[in-house]
């Protein structure tokens, strides 16, 4: 499937219609965006840090469901709107070193009604998985 | 197993040792706290809301994340600053209403290093469940 | 939402239907059958067990999507055939015992196109509970 | 982490200490077999299939189980028998036809108690993941 919305078609919609969305603190840069793939790139600051300076469970996946929905955005433009995660599930795998954060998402399947996004999580400090999850959206109403 | 702190001295240890933790808008409650057990309810503002009005996914995210730790430490005080979640998995049945959530979390394995958590979490606008959640703690290190 | 289905009839069914499920050595009871809520016991026999007598854990995964599966059909007779598992998730909590394990399935969605499944296994050998389970269920064709 | 046993020495202690692993109808072949990284084809017989002739999703999640613990062998050798599953989450992507399944396992966290694989299947009729499963294992006893 190819894309309609490039990247800061994604992001001028994200502005509007769901500001808070980016304005926690995580600062979001897309590196790279293909049909069923995006690497974003993300930045926490000290408010997603836990004692010890390592980035937070929570702040990973926002990070994760923030992508998913991202590349949601640039193949169905705002039809994604109504996108709803079924269910998401997220292994740690090591703490992250501060620094930022690489999500690679892949569209593991795509499907009419239900798309699967497994996503790992980078930590470019030292280029290590840090996480590794898997989600689950419904493309339409209330289910 | 019993207790080893009482909620003020949870969120007294959290204000100190991870104070951005309390610092992203959500507003937290303990409603009971017994062994094993925890009901931790939450006031959202408007950063936590989608388009729509209703909670986002991370929002219930890290509250379920942010309730297991609170009763880990109430155990194990600040012993279980180092537990560590392995994997946590989430079902989002509803889109939950703006106002209150509450997070039941119940330890349904409790062990020396391995535990489990699930969690309900009921919209208190209309009492229905929104999301289930499942994650597993694990006690010490490095893994 | 109302049963279409008593036990008998859903045990016809397989049986005509699927009769392999019920060759594998699983010795299926329905204790209980009630809207939205379902409790099947199961016997394993030595096949099922892992060195030291403990049920196997890919028994218990199956107990838990034939429990599903079981009270999908006593509530949409044939037309659950097409249901499909889009996800399941387990906990094992404890090795189980050799004795019957009681499944209790419990829908938390019910929806026209999505259910979610809570499982919960209880050893009747002790009484304790020895895994748990979220599984979602897509209702129709290729999703 | 280097591999302590080859495939044979493998399959003869299941043989010997679990056999009843292997005689519940699928047939495996270990296709690759390197450190962290196991690739084992399974050939599911009818007992496996489906209504409609595909290969039903707890012969999936056996496969999945089985091929993780066949890769913790050959790098522990029978330390790995204590090895627990401590969860698994599993999404189906597509019904496989029938003909030989292959488990991709990869550890992506190798710990001294805890580690966690990603397995794919692959549907060798036509070349397509038909599901993604994530699992972890603790090394050691009662958790």
């Amino acid at each position: 499937m190819e894309l309609k919305w490039t990247a800061d078609e994604v992001f001028g919609f994200l502005e509007t219609e769901f500001p808070h969305a980016l304005q926690r603190g995580l600062d979001y840069e897309v590196v790279s965006l293909a049909p069923e793939a995006l690497d974003l790139r993300a930045r926490a600051d000290e408010r997603h840090l836990r004692p010890g300076g390592t980035i937070s469970g929570p702040t990973m996946m926002e990070l994760v469901d923030c992508a998913i929905y991202v590349l949601l955005l640039a193949h169905h433009r705002e039809q994604a709107r109504l996108a709803v995660t079924t269910n998401l599930a997220i292994s740690f795998l090591r703490k992250p070193k501060p620094g930022p954060l690489l999500a690679m998402v892949r569209l593991i399947k795509h499907g009419r009604t239900l798309s699967v996004a497994r996503t790992d999580i980078i930590s470019e400090a030292d280029g290590r998985q840090v996480a590794s999850s898997e989600a689950t959206y419904f493309m339409g109403g209330a289910g």
